[in-house]
């Protein structure tokens, strides 16, 4: 049995902002040298998000954006923003309800995806920001 | 340490289907012979979708088809449609939000769920679809 | 490789209550002795929840009710209600769409979260609950 965590960084945009991560967390089972497992992917942090999608431009740029609008829209009046004077209450919700981790199996150092299935990260803060993200794998 | 991947196959019905999948995930398990660990039940796809509900006919059949009609409906113009002109930009976006995966604990080969409490997939593509699902059980 | 199942109680508030559970998992860690791995909190049921937030009282005691309350509101008239006669439809649809585990990182002996995160179990059923909360901890 081995465990092995692997980390990576990204630059995001502010408000909304989603990166295909399917090549980096790809490369830290590559990395681990491990076969055969699990691969948890975390961000630390709780205005950012970890789910799959098709990676088009119809549903990056425009659907989920819409749909995150719909359900969460930015420009509300959150009680948060009253606890720190900042204005991410949107952006602390779609963490909460999307999630801060998933995680995906994999086999001959291969991660089992879907042919247009990718894995991304959803920027949900105000501000541009470093994100690490964290790959634990779990395997042998 | 051991890991071991299993798998098994479903027939769906277009646009939402829900699948109680529990007995084909405790079987994995059984099939596995790993006493004690986690299974990672996972739809390499796009358009699918895994969690648990409480598997009898008023929430199966009518309270989450409202639920996701209402949050994301159908008949709507997603730019999704544009991209590939099909029409299952609604099935991408409920597998976002929903996720394809979900990982379960398990102990002396049983699952450990709730009394009321079972695993689901839940199909939200246009079409039906056969589907793989990867169980990646990780344990000792 | 070793697997560790820990276990600790709550007792939850009727309808709506957050608890931050994040000492409570990092015990099990420490009591495991595992020093590297990840941890699968999980409850057995299906009208609870398992996420993440910044635990502060805007957020846990407003603005989460209000988007759950929004998305999928307690007083209606759910199908499941007439299969059981109660009255808690809205906390399976709350548990299923926020659902029932997450799965988190740790490294020598420490969950690896952002500064503002915490892990939280959301208690959406209609009676206060005594409930027990599975950490499976699988590393080495």
């Amino acid at each position: 049995m081995i465990t092995q965590l692997e980390t990576f960084d990204l630059k995001t945009k502010a408000y909304y902002d989603i990166i295909n991560i399917t090549k980096q967390v790809q490369q830290t089972i590559n990395n681990s040298g491990i076969n055969s497992g699990i691969v948890n992917v975390h961000v630390a942090g709780s205005t950012g998000a970890i789910s799959t999608v098709e990676y088009e431009p119809g549903l990056v740029k425009l659907d989920i954006k819409h749909l995150l609008e719909k359900i969460i829209p930015y420009n509300e009046d959150y009680a948060h923003h009253k606890t720190w004077h900042d204005y991410n209450g949107a952006g602390h919700l779609r963490s909460f309800l999307i999630k801060t981790s998933q995680t995906f199996p994999f086999k001959n150092q291969k991660l089992i995806l879907g042919t247009w299935q990718q894995i991304i990260f959803i920027e949900c803060d105000e501000k541009p920001r470093s994100r690490k993200i964290y790959c634990m794998i779990v395997g042998d």
